[in-house]
Parts: structure tokens; C-alpha cells; sequence
């Protein structure tokens, strides 16, 4: 299996703090080793980083974990291979262009007997379960809407779709972001932390870090984290339930939906992040 | 304008030395400081680091310098920003995947009154003539050859005749690679090199460095390294012919052909390198 790190900010906002105890879980305090990977969005752009070596004793990673960059949606990923070989074109985050913006996706479970047929808009560059999935659900996307984009709820309810049909297949965690906002399914094991005002100190898991947080964000910053373990001891982690899908923007909860076989749970539109 | 580097070679190599002089052209000996990409072809897979900001004052470009990855085909970008603002999606190499496999192009120079219809299959992300040209060119290999990759020789002539067209527009000097081989073509100013046995000594023109490739290389490796202008003042650079598409295979040209509107230059078919 693999880990997850997603975040998504009001306001552009650096991960070194979250990134340092997740790094630690590439071959350190966890069995990760095979590969670690970020994307950062700035605005429309992305950069990405990608190793096929264990983060915890990544150069790149040791600089990621010290370096700002300031990023509104960010989605990292550690991996303990299951499907494909331990290589570089195997490695998550996986990237597509799709109606002139990025797209980037990293996944956590196993699919299983999962060989959906290929259209070749997208087709996958290395041997896994998730790069398959990705293609597919951007297949998807692009067989239903052409080059048209649809609007955020339509979008999402295709999404949603695409998530209830890789549930038959085994365990699809997954984030993925075109720089907008920010899906996490939950299909296993999955967790999220919202930090806005009054901000508190925090203390990493994997490492005897603190950050006070008040002395670094402004008091209209909110940023919400998404791992799937939780990084910090002594913050309020929220386990996302099982079968269901969700939409961050601007470090809100915009959306959430059930994505069990057969349910047809309404989108619960824009409710303010701490509602729900 | 803009500054390309490019390496293609037989075994894989870090370009650390090279990048250590094409580096400090970003906003250090040269005017170059609008941003900074480098794009690492391992097998299928594909690393890339863009930024922004200058290279010369990049703790990510340090690190590139002094940190051995090695790959058979690299394409790096300085950017003096002409088409575009300074921003990360402005940013070059671009990527996308075409066939399962990722391409990467950079380029350098300006191309006047250029708006291509797109079919949507690739779109811009950002708003260059550089990414636009990229997306015709993929576009265009798409429209020709739908899902079926054409052998080599036929996709060379379909970039050769997609060069001259684009020619037609303007300054297109550009490095562009699937993985397998790398493609550069000259509008105006590009020179490449070639490091083979008897290896020698080299010296930057842009830092007091120097290495001894004799001592870091066996006797069966061969690479071409491709710049806009030569990074070391002590080797024999060959400038490539204005109105010409390159190919290089395994630290060797194996096609070449005029790019000048009108012309059709037979394929040079596979030569070793050193006897064109």
C-alpha cells in the first residue's frame, strides 16, 4: 500500500511542515520505500517532483521539507509497490493535460482484475492499477463533456461515478486536483484537519517537530490537510467515512458525496468548511 | 529570447557539469531570469523541475548541480520571457503524453501572428507561442497518425515538414524527446558537441570549473550534448546549419534533414556519429 498527503489553502501556503513527517514514512519511520512523489499548483501552474528512492533519504525531499513553495493545492504520495514495478514512470503523482489545465492524481489501495479499454485519449506510460485509473477517469471526463468543461457540481456527481465504479475493483483512495480544487475518495482509510483561526501549536507524529502555526498564518488563512494517517499527535484529525467523495476549495469543503453501489446521495453544495 | 540545453546519450549520465554552466546564465552571466525547467528521461519514465525564478539564485538549480541524475535524454530551458508573463505555467519544458509515452519540448525564439486552430486533443495551459507550437505539434502527429505510433523515419518527416511550417512564423529553435530519442531543430542558433573516447579535459566558459571526463566516463560512452551557445570554451562545438531537424539516438545523430519551406531533403537514414 501507499500513503496520501493533500492540501488544499485559502491562500498560498507552504507544506514544509506536514511534508517533513510524511517524508520520514518513505523508508523511515514506515515501510515506503518505493518511490515518493509532489505536485504543487500556482495558479494554473505545476511543478512536480518525482524519486523513485526512498523520501526519507531523498536530497530532493530533504530540500522540499526546508524550501517554501507556496501552493493552494498540493498532492504528494509515498508508495510501497504493489502493481508495477518500483521505477520512475510508476511513481505518483501521475499528470495529465485535460481541457487546458493540468490534472494530477495519486492513489492508494489495489485494484484488482481492473482492465477497462482504453479509448487512447489517455493512456498510461508506466504498468500500475492507479495511472490506469487515472486515464480512465479522465476518459471518462473527456467521452462525456468533449472539450467542454461542465460546471463544479456536474463535474463532480462524474466523478463520483467514476469513484463507485473503481470501488468494484478493490480500494481506491485517491487525490486528485486540477489546481481549481482539490477530490479526495475515501474508499479504506483516509483523514482530514482543517487549521484556521485561533491556530494552535502543532507537533509532527514521525519527528519532534513543533510549528505554532499562529505565529506564521495570518488569522483569514485556512488550509485543510488531508493524510492517510493522521501527521500530528495533538490536532483534531477527522477519519473520512468509508464510500464517499469530496471537494475542497480555498480550504473549504465544497462538496461531499456518498459513493457506495447503488446510492444516489444529493451534492451537499457550498456549506462553509466546519459545517459539515 | 531563451537558452536550450540538451543531452542524448548512450549510456545514462548525470549532466550536472553542463547544467553548472547553463545555470549561471539564468540571470547570472546572461540575461535570462524569467524562470528555469529541466526535464530527466529515465527509461519511460520522466522527473522535470520547473521554477520560475532564476537559476542562478535557485536552491533547486544548486541542487541539480551538484546532484547526479542520470538519464540518456535531458531537455533544460533558461527563459528571458518574450511571449507570456513569468509565471510557472509559462515555464518550459512542457510535457504531455502522446502514444503512452511523455513528450517534452523547450524552445527559443519568437514566433509572429501564430494561432493555430486546436482540435482540443492538446490545449495550452499556459500562454506562450512555445506551449502553443508544442500542442500543434503533438496535435498534429495525432490528426496524422491516430493511436498507431509511425516508425521512426515517417515520424521524422512529419516533424520535419510541422518545423517548416512553424518556420514560417518565426524563430523556432527547439528540443523535443519522447525517451527514446531526442529531436532538435535550428532556426537560427543551436550547437551541439559530441563526448566520446578519447575523452579529454573540459573548462565552462560560464565558471572557473572544469572536468575530467577521462576519469568519470568508460571508454564506450558517448553522449551529445546540444546548446544554444557552447558551454566550454575548450571543445569542439558544431554549429548546427540554420533550417535543420536533428535526431539523436544512443550519444549518436542518426537523422537529419533540411527544414527550409520547399525543400525536400531525403532522410539521411542511420550514420554513426562523427562521419556527418
Amino acid at each position: 500500500m501507499c500513503e496520501l498527503l493533500g492540501m488544499n489553502s485559502k491562500l498560498p501556503t507552504d507544506i514544509c511542515f506536514s511534508f517533513k513527517g510524511f517524508q520520514a514514512r518513505g523508508g523511515g519511520t514506515s515501510v515506503h520505500a518505493d518511490g515518493w512523489g509532489i505536485a504543487f499548483f500556482e495558479g494554473r501552474g505545476l511543478r512536480t517532483f518525482h524519486d523513485p528512492n526512498p523520501s526519507c533519504q531523498s536530497p530532493i525531499a530533504q530540500l522540499l521539507s526546508a524550501y517554501p513553495i507556496r501552493s493552494t493545492n498540493v498532492v504528494a504520495h509515498i508508495r510501497k509497490a504493489t502493481q508495477g514495478g518500483t521505477s520512475l514512470e510508476n511513481t505518483h503523482p501521475f499528470q495529465r493535460e485535460l481541457w487546458g489545465r493540468h490534472w494530477v492524481f495519486a492513489h492508494n489501495g489495489t485494484l484488482s482484475g481492473y482492465a477497462p479499454p482504453l479509448s487512447g485519449r489517455f493512456l498510461p506510460v508506466g504498468s500500475t492499477d492507479s495511472e490506469l485509473a487515472f486515464c480512465w477517469i479522465l476518459q471518462h471526463l473527456h467521452d462525456e463533456f468533449g472539450n467542454h468543461p461542465p460546471d463544479r457540481a456536474v463535474l463532480f456527481e462524474r466523478l463520483r461515478q467514476s469513484a463507485i465504479e473503481l470501488a468494484g475493483y478493490g480500494a481506491i483512495n485517491f487525490i486528485l486536483s486540477n489546481g481549481d480544487c482539490l477530490y479526495a475518495h475515501c474508499s479504506t482509510n483516509l483523514n482530514y484537519l482543517v487549521r484556521q483561526a485561533p491556530f494552535a501549536r502543532a507537533h509532527l507524529k514521525d519527528e519532534d517537530i513543533s510549528m505554532d502555526f499562529a505565529a506564521v498564518l495570518s488569522p483569514d488563512h485556512r488550509t485543510v490537510v488531508i493524510a492517510t494517517t493522521p501527521l500530528t499527535d495533538n490536532e483534531q484529525w477527522i477519519r473520512i467515512p468509508a464510500g464517499s467523495l469530496w471537494c475542497f476549495e480555498n480550504g473549504e469543503i465544497i462538496s461531499r458525496a456518498d459513493t457506495v453501489a447503488g446510492t444516489n446521495h444529493p451534492l451537499t453544495g457550498n456549506s462553509a468548511c466546519g459545517t459539515l
